[in-house]
């Protein structure tokens, strides 16, 4: 199999798929991008979307829910917008929601059950449906390959940069287009959070088969990132296919499995750059956990070091506090012998068998400089892993979460 | 039975104890107390403990834990340091703890076994022995009652205040004293955290009834706050009664039951001290739920807000922010319809029926600028209930703990 190559593009590049974004006064600051529209414009597309698990689940969120299940699988548009999050606004932010899609729908002609529905920012503010309504025949107006581009600046919120990912690879003497958009910077969890993230591909693969790839890739990127340890009501992942490639990917093929492969590559590119764009942050860590003697508490001590907050604020301070790494390995509930614990700092031994391994202040601190690092945990004890991607904790989280509503 | 009344007073003041402490070099800060005795000096006291759930221990917790069941209940001594956790600190510090209490046993005339050992500060580094031993002669030299006062300056480190409470209580003609000392500000954490707290008393109970009613106190008070998530190597709660007020306090007595009472209200002051001096914080906030389906679930609600990066940040700020109390609620694990819930600070109403309750914003942060804040989430849904008490996170908190061990 070939390898996926990163392109330059957006989510328009992959065949079939079209977008646009405009101002549509969501935001408080004037004139940003707030509104988009992603359409498959040919084909109805195979959709599959992973949503948050938070129990107060946004409105958007319990819609798009019910429509993928509505139409099994197929999509043509997402409605997306930043600066009101459309939760915690009861049967009016339904109303609102479902008026987007609806007029949307009607606008392009298809159903609204195939049409998934999406929001960001601030919570507990009804979001006015005439905001969106009114300015969807100017987005549908827009829709070309080329516009789909600035979907991606249209989502974010407290981000500071736009995250794209695109990813081509050759399969039959065919090009195969893999493309994501995501934004998050705050309240980003393990268990997706504060996220968005839109993928197209013109691979031909099922709806079914597309979910489960979704989910063994989200699992392995988005759900292996932590900021702050908050988990939100908004978090959403979608998913379309249009198949205009003209390959397919049936499961269990070859093609499905490099299809995973590019898809893995996709997310935790996209996880990745959204931890490095966490707020205030300004490192971006990846935490390798090994030796432990089962998967499972190899998972929940990596967790618990990437949620820790005096961790991450020792490492805004690039202070080779190595003991906080344990301790939070100690509280994460895994059993293991601290005594045998290895933490090595983008290789720099800082504890060997649980004791400070003598390490020079100096080269510690030029390591945690380094804006990204690589933290290793090696408690010898069994071939259980695991890794996570997280950020430091600095002033500037503080700065920008104090007052984020007002 | 009559009330336990608050009075000026330290854990020298219940009949019996005597305590010193001194500076041993032990602490960066050149001067500053950091060594410090507390001792049971006519009799042998029963005594009781409750440690860290943390699986990577520090040396003198270990060594406590062994000696309380050695003794099967009794102590005539605590040796406690800050400065130094002796924390990760392998078979090297197992000795220092060992010498501290071997030491202090010579000297007092007591068994080693006898002896309880504490440590508070930087994680990882060598604690000297020499630097406990050589100073214990001049500890055990000044104990007396009045000395026992400085014990709790001695085990201060990022406090910014010490913290002592002492209460009192007449029984059948004889007063009855209880006093406690604790220290903590970071790293505190529902499962107790870097924290230490000593408890005195002159009531006669014997140390399996002791240990119970410790562990029913610690459960509603240290183990109800919250300042960063954190849980470290070192908790402590050690308790010690001399019997010397001459009442006993039999199992299922009313006098157990108002010892209990006493005990309770005493932790919960003191815990609430740690929670307003948290790293940085400028607010207490006591956290109540309500209205919850199960117990359980309203104690991981609670847990879940009071754990919040977010929550805290925005209470910091004083942003009325009620989705976000919603949104922690939601992804705590607790089943709950958020339709229901009601959101209060101090009397305030912030949200309805799962709705911004449409407050006015001035009266919202007026609520939000005090240092004291009531929050109460009520769900409306059973009677499980629980309370916490948490702080707001500050720069102050990012300040201090970026560059805590350089």
């Amino acid at each position: 199999m070939p390898n996926w190559k990163n392109i330059e593009g957006h989510i328009g590049t992959p065949e079939g798929f079209c977008g646009s974004a405009l101002s549509a006064g969501i935001k408080k600051k004037k004139d940003e991008l707030d509104l988009a529209l992603i359409y498959c414009e040919a084909v109805e597309a195979t959709a599959a979307g992973m949503f948050t698990t938070n129990r107060v689940a946004a409105a958007p969120v319990e819609l798009s829910r019910q429509n993928l299940k509505l139409s099994r699988g197929k999509a043509r548009v997402v409605v997306v917008n930043a600066g009101n999050a459309n939760a915690c606004t009861g049967s009016e932010g339904m109303r609102t929601a479902r008026a987007a899609a609806r007029s949307a729908a009607a606008l392009l002609g298809v159903a609204p059950r195939e049409v998934l529905v999406a929001s960001t920012g601030v919570i507990g503010v009804p979001l006015n449906a005439d905001l969106i309504t009114k300015k969807l025949p100017a987005l549908a107006a827009n829709l070309t390959a080329a516009n789909a581009a600035a979907v991606a600046r249209a989502i974010l919120t407290t981000d500071t940069f736009p995250k794209t990912c695109v990813l081509q690879t050759t399969l039959r003497g065919k090009k195969v287009t893999l493309a994501g958009i995501a934004k998050g910077a705050g309240m980003i969890h393990p268990r997706m959070a504060t996220m968005l993230s839109f993928i197209t591909t013109d691979l031909a693969i099922a709806a079914p088969d597309l979910q489960k790839l979704l989910r063994g890739a989200v699992n392995d990127s988005f759900n292996r990132i932590s900021v702050d340890g908050d988990t939100s009501t908004n978090d959403t992942v979608i998913a379309m296919a249009s198949g205009l490639s003209g390959i397919k990917a049936p499961p269990g093929s070859p093609e499905a499995a490099h299809f995973l492969r590019g898809l893995s590559e996709l997310c935790q590119a996209l996880a990745r750059m959204i931890v490095r764009d966490g707020e205030g942050a300004k490192k971006l860590v990846a935490l390798e956990v090994h030796g432990v003697r089962t998967q499972a508490d190899a998972d929940r001590i990596a967790r618990a070091i990437a949620n820790s907050p005096l961790v991450k604020t020792a490492i805004a301070g690039s202070d080779p506090n190595w003991g906080r790494i344990l301790v939070a390995a100690g509280y994460s509930g895994a059993k293991f012998d601290p005594g045998r614990a290895e933490i090595h700092v983008n290789g720099l031994a800082l504890c060997r068998r649980g004791l400070d391994a003598g390490f020079s202040e100096a080269a510690a601190k030029k390591e945690l400089d380094r804006s990204q690092i690589t933290i290793r945990l090696d408690l010898g004890q069994g071939r259980g892993s695991a890794r996570m991607w997280m950020c430091d904790l600095t002033h500037g989280y503080i700065t920008i979460n104090a007052s984020y509503r007002t």
